[in-house]
């Protein structure tokens, strides 16, 4: 198929990271002689903002999807459920933001910069990782290719930006209250975040963790190919609009130093090294907002261990954390021949 | 000695600390006949707030300590590593809250509920331990006497507090500026702290840790009494003005089961436990700020290795992380009978 002949779906157009998709398309000249903007019912008829002028926004129905041959799902969990597995059985190929079909063996999880091969065995539905995932596995993948990591150990530092336009609205506003001697109002999260560091991202399970917690430990696993690999982490909200930063310590089975560490990140794929702590040179969230790349330093040699290693990773958590990565999903379907459903039973 | 003939000197009155020093040692009716604000010239002759009056504030001098019991020192670390040896040798007992005199072997460092028997070897100047430090050793202690830790991978998450009155002073201005659209001024810390996340506390080493980082690894050796327990930290300072959070993994030579290692935290001295997650109960630094406790929650076994635990421990930095510690240290100095100098030439 000739790329100038790709029509693009958005489901989810209106959202934040729908919004982000749609600037990030323009921004790449993204091959496409037709974006589609689809939304609920409620923002059908509304335009959104593309290359200038104005798109208007479709409503999601059961029959969007024909002539469509990539559809980018960010609507939620429930709609992607819904919605997916039809734009699938029509012959689209969806690339969902979701965490709907992650961990489905049927749906391959994918950061291009990690595993775009397992994109050749698509059937009409790829997932997109979790944010904080995604950054941590593009600059582990060619750790673990040069010295096998056995096992991590994350903390996370994670913008409101995360949870939507209603949680940045929601900093700001609290913001405002206490600087006005007002109580701080109370409605995203269940406490307040304004200068304040909530332990609690997404919903808890029975195991104590929070699915945000299994996400980076499952998924990881998912995209790097390897069961092998331990995670085990804690994600915490950071009152930060926009950038999500990672304590990462790793153990590996051959040593990597910390200089061997820098000259293989040094080279890898979509990471940028920002580490020359003497001045004061080191990733930070409000830079990376607004950029592609992911940023690590503080690298460190962890010697509380055989062959350790202490990391700082950050990200611009809606771009490479979410719009970003699916578009670039999307590019590497369209560079690999893959836009086409050659099963479209397996979603039925 | 009557603890009521106690006289106590506060050195560093004026300074965020001294403040709340004065505040604690009114709150906890600390059993002095005089309580001595000293500070730098610039500030005697002005006057601190004292159970519901106002003391005169003396200026710092070589004089300063004659018919002082205990001096009370936060005034950092050069002028600590000055006036404190003059001050034990006059047979006045320092307690000092700066880092000068931790690592000192005539010096021991001391957490009350960790290891008050370190006391009894004092020799005139006795340590404070650094904020973070603290917090973590008061809950690692009972695990540790418990199981036996082995290795704790640490990620912090430092108020701006810690840094002293301008800091917050900066954090405040940085925020202001911001929402009325003005580039934000930067002057405490290298980079901007309004709504960003600083890899960075204290002044970096030859192995690009920082200060911050290897006063937790080394520290908590001291004040544990044990080589062998292996410390590997990353501090990271946010946007938050009172309470340090910390994510803390460890890893136990004898098994700790999660229900074991809250039913021991529950019983132990200076701690109070927060966990329980379905009903969004965890630490929080807002609700920390103006508690003596260290609070810990989200407590979980960590799958990854053999005996691992996963740790989410707050608490009042300027409290539990500094003035109520040095006062606590002082109060188990007068119920052990230790407020005096047997040697005073060891400093000399």
């Amino acid at each position: 198929m000739a790329s100038r002949e790709i029509v693009v779906a958005v489901a989810g157009a209106t959202g934040a990271v729908g919004r982000e998709m749609l600037k990030i398309l323009e921004e790449r000249k993204f091959p496409a002689k037709e974006i589609r903007p689809l939304a609920s019912s409620r923002s059908a008829g509304s335009g959104v903002e593309f290359a200038g002028g104005e798109l208007t926004v479709q409503e999601l129905t059961e029959d969007s999807f024909k002539g469509v041959d990539i559809a980018l799902f960010s609507a939620g969990g429930s709609v992607s459920e819904k919605f997916a597995p039809i734009a699938a059985q029509s012959g689209c190929v969806v690339v969902d933001n979701s965490s709907a079909w992650r961990m489905d063996d049927r749906a391959p999880l994918v950061v291009p910069e990690v595993n775009p091969q397992d994109l050749e065995k698509h059937n009409g539905i790829i997932a997109n990782p979790n944010c904080s995932t995604i950054q941590m596995v593009v600059v582990l993948k060619p750790l673990h290719d040069a010295g096998t990591i056995k096992r991590v150990v994350v903390s996370t530092y994670q913008a409101v930006s995360g949870t939507g336009q209603k949680a940045i609205d929601e900093l700001q506003g609290q913001v405002r209250d206490l600087f006005n001697m007002q109580d701080p109002r109370v409605n995203v999260y269940p406490h307040r975040i304004a200068f304040n560091c909530l332990p609690h991202i997404d919903v808890f399970l029975d195991n104590d963790y929070t699915k945000e917690e299994m996400k980076m430990v499952n998924e990881t696993k998912k995209i790097m190919g390897d069961d092998s690999i331990r995670v085990t982490a804690t994600t915490v909200r950071v009152p930060v609009f926009y950038g999500h930063s990672e304590s990462i310590n790793i153990e590996t089975v051959k040593k990597i130093s910390a200089k061997e560490a820098r000259a293989i990140l040094f080279q890898a794929p979509g990471v940028e090294v920002l580490d020359n702590p003497r001045e004061n040179i080191y990733p930070m969230a409000i830079n990376a907002a607004g950029e592609d790349a992911t940023f690590v330093g503080r690298i460190r040699e962890d010697d509380t261990i055989d062959n350790g290693l202490n990391l700082w990773v950050v990200a611009d958590n809606l771009r490479k954390g979410a719009a970003l990565n699916t578009i670039q999903i999307a590019e590497e379907l369209i560079s690999r021949d893959l836009v086409r459903v050659n099963d479209t039973s397996v979603f039925a």
